[in-house]
């Protein structure tokens, strides 16, 4: 086991009609006045921000509202977010939504913290050091941003449209409302998407190198197995509670660090996110769906990079995807066929023509070219990928 | 999946050597004097102490030191640490031990933030509102109290001796420093018995009634499977680094709620807590090690109360004991035989005898009467048990 550390200080408080406490949290976490920060309008036509808000006044917690978020947030919105929050004196952003909205609202705590320009933190041209509290209602399981130190945010105003995360602990939320009756109606793909991504964030730590840690893999295969089952049932079965709490709960664990622990670079990088970087390109590039094009990369990834140690990917095959087989290949390979007829059961695309992407040599090349960051940096911990390597791996999931 | 709260703030910082960090964690979370408290003379003698008060110094943290927390912690050092500490004006207490001397520490940290008597939240006639911030480095895997709610005292001003544990998320630590090394040369017995508390600890969560909840059951076998089979390792291999630092990490999993989460009565109590609450008033009299004493009495409680619902001990056996058995009175039933055999496996006691102890039937009554408050409290959830049910188990357990 690496050295590791762990930092989860969010208060989660889960349930049915959890959101009636938001305001008494708020309160808790020292906020006076809130930024509510949301997206669409289905926070709005289901009535929830306004019991969110209902809340805050109950609790004397002033606040401001600013939607639009969108998937893939815009630096320019958060732009706009923080001009509102610091000429309304918040002192406190409120996420009510999903990932994005909670990627976006930590983008503006730690704009409202922060003399410079705040996509200094994603282009990696400063660190964080503090950020104004923040804190969410969650309506979406899927990326897992209410207890990760994660946030990625698009910037919109340049040409290219860079796509870019910050890792920091200076972001995690104070606290995460999350009541999986509010996505009881989320339409199939978005429920299969969101699983889909929440198991990546699980194999992606699970694959940070050839190494085993207890009691971390274990736990990590538990949460696989749970998700799994808990999405099969919501193909059949999208109103069903337990599996929505299931993957609502899952989700938050499989990013918070919990399945890292011990893995990875002790005081650097845990995990190999290549697929996320190879898909962080592809839906910057076409604006898929995060969660689905995370599982049209899988197995093509998977495929490319077994050969590093079959003994690991034979592991995940054996304790989470029901292999039996005595050959570390065999069953390496067995279990990426698994794996993908499992995607392919809920509802999930396994190829980039499946997710609807028909894409030319030139494109390839391009992805490839931006994912290297124009050939100047690998990606993947499990087994080093440069840009040829990139390219063939888009090329294989076509 | 029922409602639930969690609240894990504590950061982690895991690893060799990590003891170094202290005094930058002492800084970081606004400690500018701490009172170390410890135990007898084993951090002394190993250096560790030393260690951290260079560590202490090197950060700018004045500090004072208090030793002679013994097992099973008393209340007249708590009020000794208090007295000190104000007169001092400490602002943060540094546990440097295991779970009595971090206990200890959290009493100190109720009681510097109150201004009536400490015993108070022990014995129920009040919650405690705040704390003075505090941390620890930890020397032994077992209690789980580095990351946990809880702490338990022992009232050494009453003729009776009573040990009462007082639970709020108040008094969670701010961090822990865990250097799985520092447990590499611990007596047998001792890691044994941490094993068999750190077990114990998931199962009375797991046993918080029938029902099955995913994640978290899921989380909670994986969990005792990697414990057990550490411990195995351990029985045989003391100084094997990976085993000790599975240990450590699942003993804070295993108690800071993680393996509660949607168990037991929102709000309210998660766990069944029978076993613990008659192991306590056994250690209370007989100053026995409380993991072995969990050990001896497991069996007799489990075939106790089995009939509940024999499907989920069922579970228990099949998922974690490695029981193939259709029906589930007889797999609930082996998987009972089959978990007594690994705790003897481990040098740990199945019975009181094994304990040493041989009870008269005079001192069987007088466990069960204070058990019990005197006939006034029932325990456990997962089957209520009464005066006279406690009488039977800890007679069943002789």
């Amino acid at each position: 086991m690496n050295d590791f550390t762990l930092y989860t200080p969010t208060q989660v408080v889960f349930g049915r009609d959890t959101a009636a406490q938001t305001g008494a949290l708020v309160a808790r976490f020292g906020g006076t006045k809130a930024l509510v920060h949301y997206g669409g309008g289905s926070a709005v036509r289901s009535g929830l921000l306004d019991r969110v808000t209902a809340s805050l006044d109950a609790a004397g917690i002033a606040h401001v509202s600013l939607g639009g978020v969108v998937p893939n947030p815009h630096l320019s919105l958060v732009r706009e977010a923080v001009s509102l929050a610091r000429r309304e004196g918040c002192d406190f952003i409120l996420a009510v939504g999903g990932g994005s909205v909670i990627d976006s609202a930590k983008a503006v705590a730690y704009a409202l913290a922060y003399d410079g320009d705040v996509w200094d933190f994603y282009c990696g041209k400063a660190r964080p050091a503090k950020a104004v509290p923040a804190g969410c209602v969650l309506t979406l399981a899927a990326t897992g941003s209410e207890m990760s130190d994660s946030s990625v945010i698009t910037n919109d105003e340049k040409p290219e449209w860079e796509k870019r995360g910050c890792n920091s602990d200076v972001c995690r939320l104070r606290f995460a409302v999350m009541d999986p009756s509010l996505t009881l109606t989320l339409p199939a793909w978005q429920t299969a998407s969101g699983c889909a991504d929440i198991l990546s964030h699980t194999l992606e730590r699970y694959f940070s190198g050839p190494e085993t840690v207890e009691p971390t893999d274990s736990l990590a295969e538990a949460l696989l197995r749970s998700v799994m089952d808990a999405a099969r049932v919501l193909a059949k079965k999208p109103d069903d509670y337990e599996a929505r709490a299931t993957v609502m709960w899952a989700g938050s664990l499989s990013h918070n660090g919990l399945t890292g622990c011990g893995h990875g670079v002790p005081g650097g990088k845990v995990g190999d996110w290549a697929c996320h970087q190879l898909e962080h390109e592809l839906s910057g590039m076409f604006d898929v769906t995060h969660g689905a094009g995370l599982a049209a990369l899988y197995g093509a990834w998977a495929r490319y990079v077994m050969d590093a140690d079959y003994a690991r990917f034979a592991r995940l095959a054996r304790k989470v995807l029901g292999v039996v087989e005595a050959d570390d290949k065999k069953a390496a390979e067995a279990g990426v066929e698994r794996y993908e007829a499992f995607l392919k059961e809920i509802g999930m695309p396994t190829s980039l023509r499946a997710l609807g992407l028909e894409l030319s040599d030139a494109q390839l090349d391009a992805l490839a070219f931006n994912c290297s960051f124009k050939g100047t940096r690998t990606i993947g911990s499990f087994k080093k990928l440069d840009r040829s390597d990139m390219r063939n791996i888009y090329a294989n999931a076509r």
